[in-house]
């Protein structure tokens, strides 16, 4: 007996993702793969989260285990602000901000909130996939904005919002999903003032910002808001602690003006009623007992590792058949195939070409809402140790 | 600086809640408190909960920690269809089913995925507020069932049935929030056979079915779908664990037609990635532990008592000034105001009143999504233990 119901309209706007497809064939017995966008398992501290949650379950197990208000668990809420400071964004009050379902569930509440079908919203090209299909279900026409090696290109954005008028501005500034890119201190200048010269909203995507592997990047565009007069009422925040604690507690924030702010608590009361209390509590003893620092001081080692042991790889296997800027901090490697000496210069063929050798990744030109590079690639290093990278690269090399 | 950006045209279909605004009164010092729609945190199993957690954080750290699959934790989705068999819905296979966050977050999947703005969705008169508001985000037109204290009116919802021919029909059959009315057993069975005649998608929102007082209800209709061919392909059943484990969990789960589920996967890949590992895996250890009968046997107990007491003070305070149907289960006693002896008959008004004595609950008229009814209001006896029961009711009377 088939389902008859129509589905909403909305859906029509988006599919499953091809990268999907490739997912299915990576349970191959044997296969290394840098397709993953998720950090190493290995790397989270276990005893940490566990002292946590039993210090959680024992000071208020009332507020851990009990409904709790949607704008987030008010200590939790207090701890990010610390946080944030700590990372040089002073001006966030505990008030300025509401803990979020992951991070994934800012971008919902964004398009929940200000989207209404037809509305445009510049994003990266490339960026983030769940980012494209999330505004996409509301119904949003997606712009591209060009990234090179030092972010998006700031004169082409600022004609695209000059031309386009957006609802909002999406970007990834710090070691971006998947270009790894670091925006430059005197483009974030640029984009913080095109908001305030325009009055346009810009939504900053911070999930991989502490991951970096030599000197600290930039302030982030909330930590540069309050030297330019008018871009903090400009400008939301999203912030993770996905990539360096756990995925699997699943809290985010988001730190917005106030009125925005109030609506996406609103909406969230009807998305998910609050973020895990259970999770929150955690997170926030996790925080109190001082081990983020340790964390991500051990974090950053392994993963710089990694990305070197990658880099230099791929320059010994590829050679002149890829070009890529070694990334500064994040989870992966973006590159381009050049098809020098005539080799392979599309990404998905490519890919296939890598399974049969036993290596996995994701081709690039997914990640582009609009006009794809086919010629593009992302490598994660973060799941593999430096052996395994080492071979998967061969792989590759004989792939190409 | 004011934010200037236009939110979206769909935040026009909902208003802050008249409730709201009354929980702000609730911090007063000495309010006896009717109001909440939670269980009492002094039930929770803090004891097996921290056992739960500490095994998923030593039998499988990395998947309790890191990103999961968006349709839910598999060991803790075999837990979840093992616990429906247990409670008589027999066949249905851990695939059937995805883990949300809540089984708000099943409204919210099921807005998207389903309701195209100028859809119409019948619901019961009085239903959950947040259905209301959720639905409506989506742009959903509501059409309104009435409810007696055998549960929605079928031959009233066949006939809206054929007149509207709505997306679909959503019901909170055992003990409803805030009706706490038990739909027959007929009634169950004519709701499944309307479902099939008019190929219509029936949503049986259910958790509150494991809390009930004396015998259990009838079957869910899950459970019987099975015995009407044809019902099972039109029907979605939301569970979850919030009242009886842990509503800080956020854990709940969806029952449904197998292309309804793909798509609501698909769609909550971009709310919310998945529902917290942590919690999934700690749900799931705590369900394989054995522990949940014994204490559903507890919180059954508990709450029979508190509202037999509730019921026999309300007889004795009010008089022939309140009606109502004494709860066979759930958290909460409906009641209406006659009038008689000329006393308020206005639940508003009466909430009111009853601020001023200390003692608060919340007025009918908002559960319902159109024709309120204003004598109407809510009373959970969830929380307060007798003698505070007996207190409230009382100043209650004096209010009156």
């Amino acid at each position: 007996m088939p389902f008859t119901t129509p589905f909403a309209d909305r859906l029509n706007n988006v599919e499953t993702s091809a990268i999907r497809e490739l997912f299915k064939l990576l349970g191959k017995p044997g296969i290394i793969s840098f397709a993953g966008g998720f950090p190493d398992s290995n790397m989270f501290d276990v005893d940490g989260i566990r002292e946590a949650v039993n210090a959680a379950l024992t000071d208020n197990p009332g507020a851990t285990l009990q409904y709790g208000a949607t704008e987030g668990h008010p200590p939790l809420r207090e701890q990010l602000a610390q946080f944030m400071a700590s990372k040089g964004a002073r001006g966030v009050a505990a008030n300025d901000l509401i803990v979020t379902t992951g991070s994934q569930q800012a971008l919902d509440l964004l398009g929940k909130t200000l989207i209404s079908p037809g509305d445009k919203v510049i994003v990266e090209g490339p960026t983030f996939l769940a980012t494209i299909q999330c505004f996409r279900l509301y119904g949003a026409e997606l712009i591209t904005v060009p990234v090179d090696g030092e972010g998006a290109q700031t004169d082409r954005l600022e004609a695209l919002i000059a031309e386009h008028k957006p609802k909002f501005v999406y970007l990834i500034p710090t070691f971006g999903n998947p270009s790894g890119a670091l925006t430059s201190l005197a483009r974030r200048q640029a984009i913080l003032q095109m908001a305030v010269k325009h009055d346009t909203l810009i939504v900053e995507d911070d999930p991989y910002g502490d991951l970096y592997f030599g000197d600290a990047p930039p302030p982030s565009l909330l930590a540069l808001a309050d030297s330019v007069p008018g871009a903090r009422e400009r400008l939301v925040h999203c912030g993770s602690l996905s990539k360096v604690l756990s995925p699997g507690l699943r809290v985010g924030w988001m730190v917005a003006p106030a009125e925005l702010l109030a609506k996406a608590t609103m909406c969230k009361q009807f998305s998910d009623a609050h973020t895990s209390t259970f999770a929150q509590a955690t997170a926030e003893q996790y925080l109190k007992a001082g081990r983020m620092p340790g964390t991500l001081a051990r974090v950053r080692q392994v993963y710089a590792e990694r990305a070197r042991a990658m880099c230099q790889a791929l320059r010994r296997e590829l050679g002149d058949a890829i070009e890529f800027v070694e990334p500064q901090g994040g989870l992966f490697v973006w590159a381009r195939l050049t098809g020098a000496g005539g080799k392979v210069s599309d990404g998905a063929v490519f890919a296939k070409k890598a399974i049969e050798q036993g290596v996995a990744f994701v081709p690039g030109a997914p990640f582009y809402a609009t006009q794809p590079e086919h010629a593009t690639l992302r490598l994660s290093f973060a799941t593999a140790p430096i052996d395994k990278i080492e071979e998967g690269i061969a792989r590759l090399g004989r792939a190409l």
